[in-house]
C-alpha cells in the first residue's frame, strides 16, 4: 500500500535525499515545515509562506478540533481551502498539545479526556476520533494520536506510554481511510531509552504507515539525549519511507539529524522567533530590539535573498521592533522561513553533491564567526 | 513658483478631478492617502499598500522626530529609502499630534514645546525646525506648522490661535526650500468661526503655497459644524490648487467632502478599523468578532477584488478576529484600504462623466441598504 509515493534519489553517509509526493504537491526532502497552528502561519500570508520556498505547512488538530471545528473547516471545504493554501498540510494529532496541559487532562486505555484551554469545555479525543478530524481538515499527511510521553520519565513508565502508543497507532490505522496522495505516519515513543525506541519501531513497521516519525523528544531532555535517543532510533527505520523528527529545531539541530538521516521537522522557532525580535542569520542569531542595529544600513543577512533583506535595512527593522509595529513580526517571520528554507535547500544540494561532511564543516563553522559588527 | 504641478481635467459641479505631480509620481484626485504614522502603514507591506491602488501615504513628523529622528532617516536616504515606499510622501507638521499633548505642551510665539509621549524627553518645534525635519525625511509634500485650534475655543481664542498659525505659515514658506517636484501646503485654520476661515484663507494665498489644507476640523465638532465650516471656507480656497481636508474621515464624508470640493483627504479609519475587526463593505461596516460570521462562505464585499475578499471567506477572518492572528489585521486593513481607493477611484470616474450627483445618491442608498444576512 502506497497512499503517498516517496522516493529516495540519493544518499550520503546517513543523509538522505528524497520527494514525497502528495495529492497536493511534491515535498523535497529534507524539508522544514512552518508551524500554521491555527489554520495560519502567524504574521504571513499563504503566498509569502510559499515564497520562502515552503512546500508543505503543519496545522494543529488540538487547536482547530477546538476552534473553529474540524466539521465547520470541512464544510469550507478543508484547510486548503479554508487558509489558502493549496500546497501539502501535515496536522499533527493533538498528542503533544494535549500533553502540555497536564491536570486539564485524563488519559485511558480508549483515550483522552480534557478541558480546552480556551473555555474549559470538556473534549474527548480518542485514536478513530483524532484521524476522523484530520480527514475532515483533508490533510495530506494525518498523524496518528500518541501519548508523547513527558520528561523525565521512569522506563517502565515511559514502556507503558509506549505501549499504549502503539495500540493506539494500530487502531488509528484500521480508522485510516486509504486514498491516493493521503498518507498516515507512525510515531516512534519510548523516552530516551534505546530498546524501547527499538520496540516501538518494529510495532509501527509490523502495523506500516507512509512514513515514520520520531516523537516524544524536544521536550526538555537536551541535546545529548535527544541526538543520542535519534541515533539509536534511525537504524531501526525502513531506508524505503520518510523519517520525521517532530518539533526540532535550531539551524545546527537541522544539520545535524539530516546527517542521521531525518527527512523532515517541524519547529515554531522561525515563526516564534519572528515575533520576538530575533533574526537567524548565516552568522548566528541578532536581536533586533538591541540599540546596536539603529544605524545599520545594511540587511539582516546580506547573503540573505528574502523579501526583507532586499528591501530592508537592519535600522529600519529596529525602528519597527522598537515601535512595535506589526511589520516588525512580518518581516522577521519571512527572513526566518526563508532562513530555514535556504538551510534545508543547501543541505538538499550537499546531499546530491555528496558533500555533506563539508557542508556541516562550513556551516558550524559560519555560524561560530558571529555577526561583524559595524563600525 | 510651481514646486508641484496641479492640473485640474474636469469640474461636476464643485467636483473635481485632477492630478497632482510630485518628485516621485503621480497622484490623481480626489485622493485618499492612507497614514504611515512611524514609517509604515500598519499591518501592510508597501507592496499590499501599492496594491490597494493607493499613490500617496502620509507620516508623521511629530513620530518620525522623536523615532528614529529626522536625522538618521535622512542618513538612511530618506523616508522612501527607509520605509521601502518608492511613491509620494505628504508628511504632516505634527501640529496635530502635539495639540493632542494636552498638559505636555507649551506654545508661545517662538513655536511649541513639548515632552515626548515616548520618553518624556523635552523637544522644541518651530516653523523652521518643521520644515527642516519635512525636508530632512525627504517628503514630497511638506505642511506647515500650526497650532491646531481645539474644539470648542471661543471666536477670540479661534482668532488667536489662528493669526499665529498665519505668522508661523509665513515662517514656514520662508525656511521652506523650492525644489522640483516638492510643494508645501498651508493649512487654514479659525475653528468654526466662517470669517475667521475667510480671513485665514486670504492669508495663506498672500504668502502662496502649493496647496490648501483645510485643518482644525474632526476634532470633535461633529458632523454638522464639520461640513457647514468645510462649505464656508472651499469658496476662499483658488481653484487652481489642491485642497486637503485633514484628518477625515468616513467614506460618507469622503463622498459629501468631494462633492464640495476638496481633492485629497488622510484618515486612520481604515488601517485602524482593519485592527479592530471592522470590515468597511459597500453595504455598510461589519464587525468581524460577531458570532454571525463563523459560518459564513461569502467573502467580505462579494463585489470587492482586493486580496482579501478574492482569497478569503468571511468565517475564515471571524476564526482570525477570535483567534488574535496577526492575519486578522493584515486582511482587514488591506481590505479597508483597496475600499477607499476603490471608492476614491468610482468618484474619480463619475466626475470625469459628470455624474457625481447620481454617484452621490447610489452610494447613500447602497450603504443604508445593510448587509445581507445568510440564510
Amino acid at each position: 500500500m502506497a497512499n503517498i509515493s516517496f522516493k529516495l534519489t540519493k544518499r550520503d553517509g546517513r543523509a538522505r535525499l528524497g520527494q514525497l509526493m502528495t495529492a497536493h504537491g511534491p515535498i523535497d526532502t529534507p524539508a522544514f515545515m512552518p508551524v500554521g497552528t491555527a489554520a495560519t502561519v502567524k504574521a504571513m500570508t499563504p503566498e509569502a509562506v510559499h515564497n520562502t520556498g515552503a512546500q508543505i505547512i503543519l496545522a494543529n488538530t488540538y487547536h482547530l478540533m477546538l476552534r473553529p471545528t474540524a466539521e465547520r473547516v470541512n464544510r469550507f471545504g478543508g484547510l486548503h481551502k479554508f487558509m489558502n493554501w493549496p500546497g501539502p498540510i501535515l496536522t499533527d494529532s493533538g498528542g503533544y498539545q494535549i500533553m502540555s496541559l497536564n491536570k486539564l487532562r485524563k488519559i485511558d486505555e480508549k483515550g483522552v479526556t480534557f478541558r480546552s484551554h480556551l473555555d474549559g469545555s470538556k473534549h474527548k479525543l480518542t485514536p478513530e476520533r483524532a484521524i476522523e478530524i484530520q480527514h475532515l481538515l483533508d490533510a495530506d499527511i494525518s498523524m496518528v494520536l500518541d501519548e508523547c510521553t513527558s520528561f523525565p520519565a521512569t522506563k517502565t513508565e515511559a514502556e507503558n506510554s509506549m505501549r499504549l502508543s502503539m495500540r493506539w497507532a494500530l487502531r488509528s490505522k484500521k480508522a485510516f481511510q486509504d486514498r491516493l496522495g493521503y498518507g498516515l505516519f507512525g510515531i516512534v515513543q519510548g523516552g530516551v531509552y534505546g530498546e524501547l525506541r527499538e520496540e516501538s519501531a518494529k510495532a509501527l513497521i509490523k502495523i506500516g504507515f507512509d512514513g515514520y516519525a520520531i516523537g516524544g523528544l524536544a521536550v526538555g531532555e537536551g541535546q545529548d539525549l535527544l541526538f543520542s535517543t535519534l541515533e539509536v532510533t534511525e537504524p531501526h527505520l525502513p531506508d524505503s519511507h520518510p523519517r520525521y523528527l517532530m518539533g526540532v529545531g535550531k539551524p545546527e539541530d537541522l544539520v545535524r539529524a539530516v546527517g542521521l538521516g531525518v527527512d523532515m521537522f517541524d519547529c515554531v522557532l522561525p515563526t516564534r522567533s519572528g515575533r520576538t525580535d530575533q533574526a537567524f542569520t548565516r552568522r548566528g542569531r541578532l536581536n533586533m530590539r538591541n540599540a546596536r542595529h539603529k544605524d545599520d544600513l545594511r540587511p539582516l543577512d546580506p547573503e540573505c535573498t528574502c523579501y526583507t533583506c532586499k528591501n530592508y535595512s537592519r535600522g529600519y527593522v529596529h525602528h519597527l521592533v522598537i515601535s512595535n509595529e506589526i511589520l516588525a513580526a512580518v518581516l522577521l517571520t519571512g527572513h526566518n522561513l526563508h532562513y530555514y528554507q535556504e538551510l534545508m535547500g543547501a543541505m538538499r544540494k550537499a546531499i546530491s553533491e555528496e558533500a555533506f561532511d563539508a557542508f556541516t564543516i562550513l556551516f558550524t563553522a559560519e555560524q561560530a564567526s558571529g555577526d561583524i559588527i559595524m563600525t
